[in-house]
């Protein structure tokens, strides 16, 4: 925490007038990640959990399915770099990452998610399910844990959760790279992620969307808004979107049978 | 305006119980951007001024300095397909695009961007200034604006302003996105950009700074929060950088001399 932010003089300025002060910035990084020795990605970042970044980004970038895939990991934090390597040379056009950022498809609007992500899938079956009670309780206590955020305004939170608790909780500039660190650490440490939820600030697109459908994960829980896409990519994948926990009040999108009282 | 939003069935859960109702959601598209015949990304955006956006996007990247480069531009808004020719047949790979996703500095963190992008530009002079009580006006009159906002709470917005007015404004699900749409539609139009500022919903990351420093704005605006490498290439590239601007007060990170009462 106390290396994701920093204080820096201010001026601050109000109908009285001028004055200068120190305020809590957040900080940013650009992490690389070289996986079998050849640079994937450079990533904007808050400087935390950079080894759980880089394995959920692998992970979310379907370059990395499992933990023992992973042969070597070197983290050096002060240059920003992570190196992984899967032992098994695996080249990194192999995962998602190419085709995300450039589709192969015949620019079809739907294309895009259809061919690369949604075909092979099928639709989630999970009997979790949780009340709306619990939900508005995690929530709570998301926001609690949300410290960078209300010190800086400037960083999104993602937490996997069971019914009662928050498990692995962590924070970043960007609403992909929070969760991509929990992911990471789930991986990493061996955390199962199905039939559990995900807490996010974020708002969820089609892409957030995927990320979680990915995981085998039920439920995603946004205390923002959805797109139309991720919605309709929720329903065709059986995710349960729940969007704009407010106090205690939500929205449920899709698949509301896991939503309980 | 219609295009980005649509109403859909959702559930509204609160403590008193659950009804279903129609809420409003903003819509979002994949954007396949083919440059010179070839596939160069895609973008997922809220499906408006797509021509904007892919011209936004190739100028932010660097392959398209002038109006008069684009020998051809074709939207195909439906399916999500802006095509753009220069004639020249350049290469995309010409551009920063390439270098911005994937480094090719040792990894050290500032050479993502000192190397890319910083090293070759001159600090800006611009003598441009406003007072506090016109950034504050600006800014309310942007809020009013920002309907789609209001409504489905799930895009960023961005404008162009002089000292008194908004002079091109635009929304997206994405804040890069929203600020891609405000220069392309000038460059598109020939609005000129230098002695004006930009305001933004979002937050200021580097890539942001970035982005308006390279079109020569004097002073970024933002409702937001700036990270610290955002403060720090405003201070190195001498942009204005105003941040958390809320009612009457905000906060000056860099070159307050243009902030005059």
């Amino acid at each position: 925490m106390a290396d994701s932010i920093e204080r820096l003089p201010v001026r601050r300025i109000t109908r009285e007038g001028g004055k200068n002060i120190r305020d809590t910035v957040t900080r940013e990084l650009p992490l690389t990640i070289i996986f079998n020795n050849r640079e994937l990605v450079t990533l904007l970042c808050s400087p935390v959990d950079l080894r759980y970044l880089a394995i959920g980004f692998l992970t979310s970038g379907g370059l990395i399915g499992h933990r023992d895939e992973i042969k070597g990991i070197l983290a050096d934090d002060s240059r920003g770099v992570v190196r992984v390597e899967t032992g098994d040379g695996k080249d990194p056009d192999a995962g998602l990452l190419t085709k995300r950022l450039i589709t192969s498809g015949c620019g079809k609007g739907t294309a895009f998610y259809n061919v690369v992500d949604v075909k092979n899938r099928t639709v989630m079956k999970s009997d979790f399910s949780i009340s709306p009670s619990d939900v508005f309780t995690l929530v709570r206590e998301f926001q609690n844990r949300s410290q960078l955020f209300k010190s800086t305004g400037g960083v999104h939170s993602a937490a996997l959760c069971d019914a009662g608790n928050i498990l692995v909780f962590n924070e970043d500039i960007g609403r992909h790279n929070a969760l991509d660190k929990v992911f990471g650490e789930c991986l990493w440490e061996d955390i199962p992620t199905a039939d559990r939820l995900i807490v996010t600030s974020g708002r969820v697109s089609s892409e957030i969307l995927l990320k979680v459908a990915r995981r085998d994960i039920p439920v995603l829980v946004s205390r923002s808004a959805p797109t139309d896409l991720g919605i309709k990519l929720a329903n065709d994948l059986g995710v349960t979107l729940v969007g704009f926990v407010r106090g205690e009040r939500m929205n449920v999108y899709s698949h509301e049978r896991r939503i309980t009282a």
